[in-house]
């Protein structure tokens, strides 16, 4: 049965339940970061993900990058599933911006986190509604 | 009209040309590191990709994934989009061992290429013919 890493339930928040997967927002205000866990028990790769599945996967990737496209506006996305620490199948979804603290570097383990205030997050969420 | 990127031509060995992706080696023996770069003019972000070309773009991804699987026995794969220095779109595929000099960071920025010889790197292409 399909349970959120304790990881992922410590450091994110729910924004939405979609077809197939958790759309999750990371709780670090220095970038727009979501992450999209698919509600598949035991899966670590995508390609352990059924085809028809692989293929939903994909699509409701494409709808959150343009999500994020649409609402930040920013340089680049940054899309990677890792999974090095944390092995429950999850793909994260970065939103990068020239002037973020980060860039031109990839965001993992450079900074730690920075919370939201509760009216950042509920102001985010409203565009997964 | 498409050209790989001169910064992908200076790092990277050819692999192989797919339907849709140039497959390249990056030029680092430390981890089996491969790129799927779209032959597509101008695209950054999978998302630019037309629809059916996503479909076919996931299904070379899935192939390049499964066959590291199969040659190198990894402990993970590594899969990202990320493109802050190069923005032509190329999707990086790395095998990743809980013994490699990196684990379990992501591997880009951390250690210097160490060149593959001329015999390893026809060992690893005999794979893609």
């Amino acid at each position: 049965m399909f349970e959120l890493a304790k990881e992922l339930q410590r450091d994110c928040i729910l924004m939405a339940e979609w077809p197939l997967c958790t759309v999750l927002l990371m709780n670090d205000s220095q970038y727009p970061w979501f992450i999209l866990v698919p509600r598949v028990a035991g899966a670590k790769e995508v390609i352990d993900l059924p085809e028809p599945q692989q293929i939903q996967f994909w699509q409701e990737s494409a709808k959150l990058s343009r999500l994020l496209q649409d609402t930040f506006m920013p340089d680049k996305l940054n899309v990677a599933a890792l999974g090095n620490m944390v092995p429950q199948l999850h793909v994260h979804h970065i939103a990068r911006f020239k002037t973020d603290i980060a860039w031109p570097k990839p965001v993992w383990g450079l900074f730690s986190a920075k919370p939201y205030e509760d009216k950042e997050i509920a102001k985010i969420k409203a565009n997964f509604v």
